[in-house]
């Protein structure tokens, strides 16, 4: 199976700038990180931006779908910010790209922090992408959610379902 | 979804003992490694042993197929050293465990190093045991594979499909 | 001999907030990287301040020299952030304390952050205070400087000697 | 001031082999370690061998005194595994080598694992060297002992005063 990675940045990728002290994105860690997971997939990796998530607009949103939509493979992992990663999904859900799953995943601290979830999450992402009906999904916290049943808990940082 | 971890040991979870300078295990990094991936997963843990997979016998194999028949839930991973994984999946599966999804996982390099695979190993296996069929299967190198159709490559280190 | 470790916050002490994406300070981190570099020393740890070392004023200042004139100890090392670092050793200089030997140290990535330079940086103050004659110094990049000579490179981030 | 890093071996330098479990020598870390610690010293570094302490023999003390004597810096820092630092450091004190100041150092985890005093001690020995008057001296655990006034404590690990 052949497996998309779309990086757009989000806290995955900050790092450190130690002239500065401020957090900034330079290049993406998911090769790194696929390295790390001795991961052997067949897996083509596309940057598509590199930006926080409050940064998303609609433009990026639709960079996305359109990065998505124009993508050979079946299965796609979106790695994102997680402020705005619902929306970006509920904008991938609304174009309707037919036969395609399409995972989003993000950390809570950049992955170039000792403490960081990025390398579980993108194991974990990779994993439901090879297995999960078509459709958009996040995966966080070791689980996965249906685009329209999932949001981030402001107070906890974790993701957990949507009561309908 | 209720999933139990059964802890075998294997190079996962081996440490470094400073006085020896000899790896030994000590406890499993299971429940740091579940709070690093934010995992907010319905979770129980259970060590069976703490062994070298090159120590496991078949009375560790009976050990392991007695805990995953006696557990209530239907989705177990089992953490297990790398060089018998196949072999105690190939137990599991001989013992027909009607409704159960088990997956295997490892590490090639322990966790308490930097460089280890073990937590991007650790967020896949959870991940395919909620949505793989029931089944026997060995989750490694971001790929899942049944447990009669993998073996591990022993100049690689890589887990591959067995040519059948 | 009996060494002060006086905390004042800087880089070194900065940890990434998971749930704003800021960094902060929360405690310090300095037994954690002595338990770390197995220190077997005779030594007491206070923690005056814990602020970036670009808000240190005038009475932050004051604080610290009070806090090194207070102390019994004839060694200290005081942690400060690198920005501002060479300004406070100028205020000890000025404070003139017979018989002590002080010398700052900090770290341009958070101790937090896998690359930090925090621990070596520790490692090497807290020796050049055992040894080096009563004074206000800086250690930083493995280096010792008098309070007069040295600067902080902004283009580099390196500290350097001062040409007088 | 010229500074000479000689590379032994040693728990320091230890690698873990993900082919076959154990631990081995490939390259020094020491380069790594010192871009990771910002140093900036006048350094060059040689590497004598790559051995485990235990199989430290005279034919081996005889090519670290050679390599110290025919060193043209007057600093020397000379890594090496724990166990027999003491009997080397006796092996250079009896070459009497004069005007040189040599500081063994080394680590009781090896520098690929997270929990590494490794950095911490090779701060601690280069500040030491810069500092110390000619001599042959044992850097560990935040501390420098002369040649003759220490040992290896085997029950804690720890490097301590030799009750005379």
């Amino acid at each position: 199976m052949q497996i998309r990675i779309l990086v757009t940045g989000g806290t995955f990728d900050k790092e450190y700038d130690e002239l500065t002290g401020k957090l900034f994105f330079r290049d993406t860690h998911v090769e790194e990180m696929l390295r790390l997971g001795r991961a052997r997939l067949d897996l083509s990796i596309e940057t598509a931006m590199m930006i926080d998530s409050l940064d998303m607009d609609e433009a990026g949103r639709a960079a996305i779908v359109a990065c998505c939509r124009g993508a050979a493979e079946h299965a796609i992992v979106v790695t994102h910010g997680t402020d705005t990663m619902v929306e970006t999904a509920r904008a991938l859900a609304a174009a309707a790209l037919p036969g395609k799953t399409i995972v989003l995943t993000g950390a809570m601290v950049p992955y170039a922090f000792g403490s960081s979830d990025g390398l579980f999450n993108l194991g974990s992402a990779l994993s439901f992408v090879q297995v999960l009906p078509p459709g958009v999904y996040v995966a966080m916290n070791g689980r996965y959610f249906a685009w329209d049943a999932v949001r981030k808990n402001r107070d906890t940082g974790a993701f957990e379902p949507l009561e309908r």
